[in-house]
């Protein structure tokens, strides 16, 4: 597109951008005034020039996506919402007639209830795409935007609607992330994929908490992203907005690969003792500083939060403008689309409610009866083959390790996701999971059902991005399978142990780690219907048991998180045992032999301690009523956290150490799971009643 | 060094290393198979032709690591080990007599209690230098091993001694390595470092578990190491001996710059049927394959384990004689470097068995009683470097965190560890969190004392290298600063609130969050003794009261992780208040208010779990008489597994969500965290009784 040349209400505009984030910072007497500093001019020409974003209609679902990973510079991000009146949303994401940030919420910076938190939210504030502030996990959340967008159109497009889903995604990233193996990660993707549709933006100031960049990162940084298979522009001059505009104009009409655009600025710009010094990073510039600041932009020196008149007006003017004629045609292509395709209309308009169509779950098995059974594993792969192939908009994959996982979809149409095959469902993420767990969010809050699928023991590399997950309350879907001593061979480098607890102690998280192939289907069928709610499914490499349902409690209990799954006659159990997982059958053997010896038992599946815990008193008390105390909870991974249900005289047999390599039935009786092991705790229990 | 033409006994070597490993994996009915196979030549040149290693002497100082980064490869390590006599050793690491890893160990390859598990363990096995396996950590490793005989070198060279510490560092890996983040970081901040000393050859396979590497990684390798500032060298022809030799040759003994080797291999090289594909990566061949491969090698078809005529010699001549020449004339050159540098010498033996030179302790402070107080990480800076000065072998340095985690060395002559400065004591690690983590571990493996920090919210990010630490036992120090919504504004992105609780689930960790300044002085009196122990110190943003030991107990308490604080008169509490960190002078004033009202009360300051569950039932139950069951515990972080201490009717006041964004004060307001709930919570409890 042509565009008119930059002028002197451009430059108020910038400037506006840089003196809100330094007045801001200044208030809450905390933050980052550097960087919006530096940046002010790249995201205001990104912003008024090139992002089709409407912001009358934030979550207009064809709107370009920006996303700020170096989330520290958040004021630069809200001054941008700010002026260009991007409007409050519902909890269905339409828009709503109130500003999401009146000028009173940019004085509100990073105070409690604000929509103006240190680092950006996406729930807190409509307009901010994701949760950013870890470095590093923006470029992954972009890589995985930027992938939803190209699967939306090589999914749904059809001849005569190629501008339905044509999207792109801008990412601004810093130094930090830079130097993340996150970003590296997912921006090798990104290249192997030919997202041509991302550009990020990198924001080269040579400055970091430390000091100088050259204190520890000399590398080639535009070199590294051709060896991923990027395209490299540069501006040298943070200031020169008509290169900016050139670079993002060439990214814009003519990129076959990611774009990389390198920016030199100067952190601090303008500020006369502080630009280009580690000093504007992290704290207030003070009164002063800002005073001399605002000098040296020709600013009203005592003014704060001025925005000058036609700031607001250049906005309305450029992004409002341009920004509702793109989301007006939209309508109406869409409108189009739905006269033509009406099923993929109302597919579309389901998965961006991150509903489920009809007739999602009619295939889901049920498993019969089983003493030898199958492993986790392998009834997941077939559960979540049954769901997906009646859920178009369910896309995932491994960290390369399709074959352990048996996450790959493998029926017909199913595809896997290329540059040429841009329908095609199953991502291989390669040996990459903290970029698959940044990538997934994008997939995520691009509405998509992400799924990604690994090693247990390696959710350990991803949980950066997992954490954010559930900071977001986004669903995605973890599928972590060699689950415990399991695993065997492989050795203690590969068995996980801490990891149950570690994720259970993760607010917001729901674990779930079902015991047998019918647990499993209850627990996808639990999962796949979460709109805001990160799962982490937990699968083990070993057979197990599929249990008799006819002679033991449903399967459904799962939902409640734990359940009685046998029982004494009369159900006044004498010794309550308490599985989760492989252990479970293993405790329903215990059980048999307690009963034919005339103990009364309970046996307890507890596949998740969130969802118990969600339940009300009474129900928890009716599955582990407080008056027994006889307990012995089963576990083959850390004993921490366990005496919250095996209570100050129930016994825990769980793992106090690492595992070790060797078969699995040698483990097992070394660290103490077996059923014989279970019954002799269980009459120590007993004996001291 | 000139080299003779390779020859038919050479090859015998090469096929003897691939058909152990094919014939191990077998026997385990387990294992990978295909790498070994594919690397076995460059292993082999590598091992007997330029590896500086003496395998009578194993744990030599100045000997040449070797790293094999794709640990599943392992039987390629246990064979060159097997074939290279490579002794056992002492707790000292004093070579015995015995070898370390007979014919029988091969036989026991993935058996439990044998030396040859599933993947490397350096405790496991003499010989083996690091313990690797999850994909990525042996780069960084080796990244950190080659700063350490860059730093001894700086540090103890003295002229006339430029051979004491002039080993290599060599390392392999594979695909995996290549895609996972943390390899990324090591080998940017390698390349920065211009660590000329560290060789890395890629085994360019082009397969991955899913199947070919074409389905997730296309990248230029080689051009993105020359983006790190590495030298790249090409070895077209895995079977190419000659062509490896030139390419480790030049390494040897020209490079100016760390050097990356692409070599391109065949995995599962010579099998007829699965060579070049995945199923020859992570299962046996089977016992026809084996035949069908054997026959290919020229190899008895029926043979099993078997080494040819001439091999073990060819070792003995090769890595035997010439590492076991350099290693007396060390021993020589050492002996004169005594005799001349007496003290610098006998600092070198005191570190190299990880102990302290006498004063070490002399200058921690101890701190006078202040109500105003500072924060734990302003105290840890100061203990910090009041005993760095005495042990001259502490090194290490943040994520770019200085100025917040407060860990820089500032005493005269620390100095910053750069190419120019190899003597300097600080190192600048770069926003590489993961990085760190695996490069401690290789300053560690050395014997350096290494510690990191960051701020605690980013554990997760370098969790796979924290957990190996811990499973190898080795000394690494994890300081880790802004632990808990006391960072206040900066929000729930970087608030930690789960960490404390999956670190303390983590075996072997020991994780200590002291509650004041002379709790952090105890905490590094304890954590610098170490040999063998990881530890997380973990510590405030925020200033705390240093409390008055002259009306409290001493601080020396917290060696055993837990002790009465303050007491009821006559030791007999009615209500117990725990705390960790920040929460302690919490508990203490309420425990003023509440001796005050004449309630009889005990202050438990809890700084390490681990610790605490290392003493005898006896001092646990005087710490926590068990008739005492009023108890409130009070920690600002995740509920999850304070039931072990709160017991079934205690209350918990803790964290149950991630934080928000607001100054600390308002969060503290909001989550609980103030005397008057304390002792709200604790009358609750007495009223109970």
């Amino acid at each position: 597109m042509a565009q008119p040349a930059f002028d002197n209400l451009d430059g108020l505009c910038v400037n506006t951008i840089r003196t809100l984030a330094m007045d801001a910072v200044q208030k809450a007497n905390s933050g980052h005034p550097g960087a919006p500093m530096g940046l002010a001019p790249v995201a205001y020409v990104l912003w008024n020039r090139f992002l089709n974003y409407d912001p009358k209609f934030p979550y207009w679902t064809n709107r370009d996506r920006f996303v700020l990973s170096n989330g520290h510079a958040s004021m630069l991000l809200y001054s941008l919402v700010h002026l260009a009146g991007v409007v409050d949303r519902d909890e269905h994401n339409k828009p709503k007639d109130t500003p999401s940030l009146p000028m009173e919420q940019l004085k509100q910076f990073r105070q409690f209830g604000s929509r103006t938190p240190g680092h950006p939210e996406q729930e807190a504030t409509s307009g901010i795409e994701t949760t950013t502030g870890p470095l590093g996990q923006g470029v992954g959340n972009a890589v995985g935007m930027a992938i939803a967008q190209k699967w939306m159109a090589g999914y749904y497009g059809r001849p005569g609607f190629e501008k339905l889903f044509d999207h792109k995604v801008y990412a601004i990233c810093g130094d930090g992330c830079m130097m993340e193996g996150v970003a590296s990660e997912a921006a090798s993707l990104a290249g192997h994929l030919k997202l041509n549709n991302l550009c990020l933006i990198y924001d080269d100031n040579g400055i970091t908490i430390d000091g100088h960049t050259h204190l520890a990162f000399s590398e080639d940084v535009a070199k590294r992203f051709e060896a991923y298979g990027w395209d490299v522009l540069r501006v040298n001059d943070g200031n020169d907005t008509a290169g900016m505009a050139a670079a993002l104009e060439t990214f814009n009409s003519s990129a076959t690969k990611p774009t990389l655009i390198v920016l030199k600025t100067v952190i601090g710009y303008g500020s006369p003792h502080k630009a280009d010094t580690h000093a504007a990073h992290g704290e207030p510039l003070g009164p002063d500083e800002i005073k001399l600041t605002k000098k040296a932009y020709g600013w009203p020196e005592d003014s704060s939060f001025l925005v000058p008149d036609g700031v607001y007006g250049r906005f309305q003017d450029g992004i409002g403008k341009r920004g509702g004629a793109a989301r007006a045609a939209w309508d109406k292509l869409f409108a189009d689309y739905k006269a033509k395709h009406p099923d993929l209309a109302t597919q579309i308009e389901t998965l961006e409610q991150r509903d489920l169509p009809a007739g999602w779950d009619k295939d889901i098995p049920v498993f019969p009866a089983d003493p030898k059974g199958l492993a986790t594993r392998e009834s997941s792969g077939q559960v979540l083959n049954a769901i997906a192939k009646n859920v178009p908009w369910i896309v995932g994959g491994s960290a390369d390790l399709n074959p352990s996982t048996k996450t790959f979809m493998k029926f017909e149409g199913a595809g896997v996701f290329t540059a040429k095959t841009p329908a095609g469902r199953n991502i291989h993420f390669g040996v990459r999971e903290h970029g698959m767990g940044a990538i997934m969010n994008g997939l995520a809050l691009s509405n998509l059902k992400a799924y990604g699928s690994g090693f247990f023991i390696f959710s350990d590399y991803g949980r950066g991005a997992l954490r954010l997950g559930a900071v977001m309350h986004i669903p995605v879907v973890y599928v972590f399978t060699h689950d415990s001593i399991g695993v065997g061979e492989d050795g203690p480098t590969h068995q996980p142990i801490e990891h149950l607890a570690s994720l259970r102690a993760m607010p917001n998280m729901v674990v779930l780690r079902p015991g047998d192939a019918n647990e499993v289907a209850e627990a996808y069928r639990y999962t796949v219907q979460q709109k805001h709610q990160p799962v982490t499914l937990v699968m083990t490499r070993q057979a197990l048991p599929t249990l008799d349902r006819t002679k033991y409690a449903p399967a459904a209990g799962l939902q409640k998180g734990g359940y009685v799954l046998a029982d004494a006659a009369g159900g006044k159990p004498d010794v309550i045992l308490i599985g989760t997982g492989s252990e479970v059958s293993m405790v329903v053997e215990a059980y048999e032999k307690l009963t034919a010896e005339g103990v009364k038992a309970r046996v307890v599946s507890l596949p998740s301690w969130e969802l118990f815990e969600k339940q009300d008193q009474a129900y928890r008390d009716s599955v582990l009523p407080p008056a027994v105390t006889a307990r012995v909870c089963v576990e083959m991974a850390a004993a921490f956290g366990w005496e919250r249900y095996a209570g100050p005289t129930g016994a825990i047999i769980a793992m106090r150490s690492f595992g070790a390599s060797a078969p699995l039935k040698d483990l097992m009786k070394h660290f103490g799971f077996s059923v014989e092991n279970v019954l002799k705790v269980a009459r120590e229990q007993l004996a001291k009643k």
